[in-house]
């Protein structure tokens, strides 16, 4: 198969093929680099499939590492910039990384990093002494990138794409949206998570742009929407909450943005009725996914039409090139309305995980990915996650979602964040508790209430906490509902191994 | 992955599937037609891979077919319904058929035919007898189909496309356009030929329906269009010039026909701009393609655009799936703007030619599928053909592409139709010479002016026929060429054989 770079440079070689600050570069440009790229590290005498780390915020040379280091025989591992050196240099160690691109890589570097390259003028300098090396390593079963999950839940994995996963995945996004070399695509989310490049492949393809946005900012996001006549993008939920604020605020000129997909956490219809009416003529589209999923899982076109309907809650149907199926816990698949382990099948699913035999095993069941989230199927194939399997709650003998009573406080126009979560309690065994971010003054009490008139008594928050400072995020700006339940269970803990 | 069918039922099951004339079928109820037809072959104690030929005019039993047989392990074996009995018996002893499906079997059937349905009411006391089978056979590898390509060209070999072959060809499709739930797609060409059956998988895949056009009729087109709410459609060019002949003189209302496509043969721009006047809302797709191919190669969307460019005589594109390079005699590749043979390589290109290892190893070079089309690129990789390989004529060392003399033709609003081919001279070698269709009464010496203003001297036809009845064609609507040039090398070749 052409690789996505190769027809880009066939048929938009002059196209704009990224915007960064004040670099833009065609495609006949970007592959010159690209090429200078392979042809630096093949002088490195790195070996075929040796990776390559990246740790940094988003930038043009990020770019050319996603599309240069796979295609030229490496592998590719995005690392989160924000991750503590700590957690960098497990990360390093456990992919065996023999080189890294970081201005600021951690201070203890692991023995298996030879070579540390700054992501700004020493970029530069690598690629002026380099001669052009090859781009044509894209057998569909190698291992193209190591993508380090972690930052929401337990210990850091490499999960193991390959080229035919990436490309599974640029696919199943084509087949949903149309990307044109007329196409401007907005990076507005971290790269090295998921949801950071899942436009890269497919606008690539088209030969459309990149408009690169460095770090989140609202106010900068819609600077560039509006000055670049940017078309698509995709907006992590807490990013669409606040580019909706803002450009109600202070509008925008943003006609361009016809197509605005969200994912990487789940969403509050709140949240997609603001954004609606922040950006009224562009076509709203949730994505499930998951790093294993090279993302994508499931798709919701036209989501804005929804807003009215139950069907805003659900994610979508699944991808074409998907098969799904919500599994109960003998491994049989349940019938359409009953809750179950959503799995995965189909092209894009990754190999394993690097160097974890055992969590390979437990993840993938026969072919299918087990993801760990727990939903239903509606009788036309939408798919409503009600929860993280982990994060179910189990309060006096009900499963409490903590989810559905997140989006019950959502539903309160004072609320601008919220987390829900199980506390240990001597007479639930887990209680329903609630952090809260407030937008606007309100009490305990007054929240309450407004969650007694939406769900069921037990599913109400037994205590919610309200704070004013942001919740604690991670680098892809989901809540880290981790951080905020671990005091709570600490103690706990630290009396069972006393006891 | 999910077969299509599979994610239809699963997000469309109560929606239209298919509208046959009286018959309208949703997706629940052709899934389990689906079956049933799977289980009846199953009763037959047909072996894994046994071929089962279908030979008829369009219908939804003729969908049935393609989606069941191959899904039940089977092999389709679709036959030209125009073919003679001869012709139809020859291809039904090649691929060694074991069933036929047809309401008009030839008489003299081979001896490896066991079993003979009609494609009408036996058809239905067949289903009616059968329990329900797997449709579970969907390895990417394994033969789907034998597709017989002749027609235009000589005998008749039985191409191989795999599961693989067909899934890459629909996601290169939706790559493209936009296919949804609400997709109406009118078939419109015969579904023996790809051009017939080349939005099905697609449709199926979003869960959009089917309007099945049993024999083609301008008008009978343009009623199905207005009444069932049509979308999208392919038309060969012959087709597509009917249909805006017929729009323009009796109108319909046909604003739901957003996307047009058009294959199958060379297209003149004078047909495209009346496909363009009679149906101004649509999007006009030019798709190249062949049966080995199965089948788009390239793409050229909002060819509605493109009327006033040269770029209206392009092909387009390569597909997103699609490799393409225009090879030379010694095998390397051309540069822009150089003639050569068409090369493709991907995903959809077939594994070979049933039971014809010399035809496969002259048609597949390193995994590159040799057209014997010539054509060249432009800077914007677009494809630009110029005529079949064995089309060219050599005329006094000059090389003539028919095509271009017949575009030149077309450029006279009196010519209807069209062929240009070279015959036997004593002076030029070959001579060029047309034969032409007139719409409105025209003399040869106008028609060698008029070329004289567009093209050179030496390809400006030596003789002009111009004949009142239509010109022979294929029955995927191709003129033949073939049938027309033979009478005047036939006294050739008996003097020459003779001599």
């Amino acid at each position: 198969m052409c690789s996505p770079l190769q027809r880009a440079l066939l048929v938009g070689g002059d196209h704009e093929a990224v915007v960064c600050g004040d670099v833009r570069l065609t495609y006949r440009e970007l592959a010159g680099r690209c090429r200078r790229l392979a042809g630096a590290l093949r002088a490195l005498s790195l070996e075929r499939g040796a990776r390559v780390a990246v740790s940094g915020a988003n930038c043009h040379r990020y770019l050319e590492l996603y599309l240069a280091v796979p295609s030229a025989g490496y592998v590719l591992v995005p690392l989160n910039a924000r991750h503590t050196d700590a957690e960098l240099s497990y990360a390093l160690e456990d992919a065996g990384a023999s080189v890294l691109f970081s201005t600021r890589p951690p201070q203890k570097l692991p023995s298996c990093v030879e070579h540390v390259v700054g992501l700004d003028e020493s970029f530069e300098v690598l690629l002026g002494s380099s001669s052009e090396g090859a781009l044509d390593a894209c057998d569909e079963h190698a291992l193209a990138g190591l993508f380090y999950t972690g930052g929401t839940t337990g210990a850091s994995k490499g999960v193991m794409l390959s080229h035919g996963n990436l490309v599974a995945n640029a696919m199943n996004f084509m087949a949903c949206w149309r990307f044109e070399p007329t196409t401007r695509w907005l990076v507005a989310a971290p790269m090295f998570h998921a949801a950071g490049t899942i436009g890269v492949l497919a606008t690539v393809w088209a030969a459309g742009t990149h408009v690169i946005l460095p770090t989140f900012a609202a106010d900068w996001a819609l600077d560039l929407i509006e000055s670049e006549r940017v078309t698509h993008t995709l907006f992590v939920p807490t990013m669409l909450a606040a580019v909706a604020d803002e450009q109600t605020r202070h509008p925008r000129k943003v006609s361009s943005l016809r197509y605005i997909s969200h994912g990487g956490a789940p969403i509050a219809t709140e949240t997609l009725r603001r954004g609606h009416a922040a950006f009224p003529d562009a076509e709203l589209l949730h994505i499930y996914g998951a790093t294993e999923t090279a993302p994508i899982v499931t798709l919701s076109p036209h989501e804005d039409q929804l807003l009215d309907d139950a069907r805003s809650r659900s994610c979508g149907q699944p991808a074409a090139g998907v098969e799904l199926s919500i599994k109960r816990t003998d491994g049989s698949s349940a019938p359409v309305d009953e809750v179950g382990e959503v799995a995965i099948r189909g092209p894009n699913v990754m190999t394993g995980y690097w160097n974890k035999a055992t969590e390979t095993t437990r993840a993938l069941v026969d072919g299918w990915y087990m993801s760990g989230d727990l939903g239903y199927l509606d009788s036309e194939g939408y798919l409503f996650l009600v929860d993280r399997a982990k994060d179910m709650i189990v309060t006096g003998g009900e499963n409490v979602y903590s989810s559905e009573v997140e989006e019950a406080l959502f539903a309160h126009e004072a609320v601008l964040e919220a987390a829900v979560f199980g506390i240990p309690s001597a007479r639930w065994g887990e209680a329903v508790h609630a952090i809260v971010v407030p937008r606007q003054p309100v009490t305990e009490r007054e929240l309450v209430r407004h969650c007694r008139e939406l769900i069921a008594d037990y599913k109400v928050p037994k205590s919610i906490d309200i704070r004013t400072e942001p919740l604690p995020k991670s680098g892809a700006a989901k809540i880290l509902k981790r951080d905020l339940r671990e005091p709570f269970w600490r103690e706990r803990e630290t009396r069972v191994a006393g006891s």
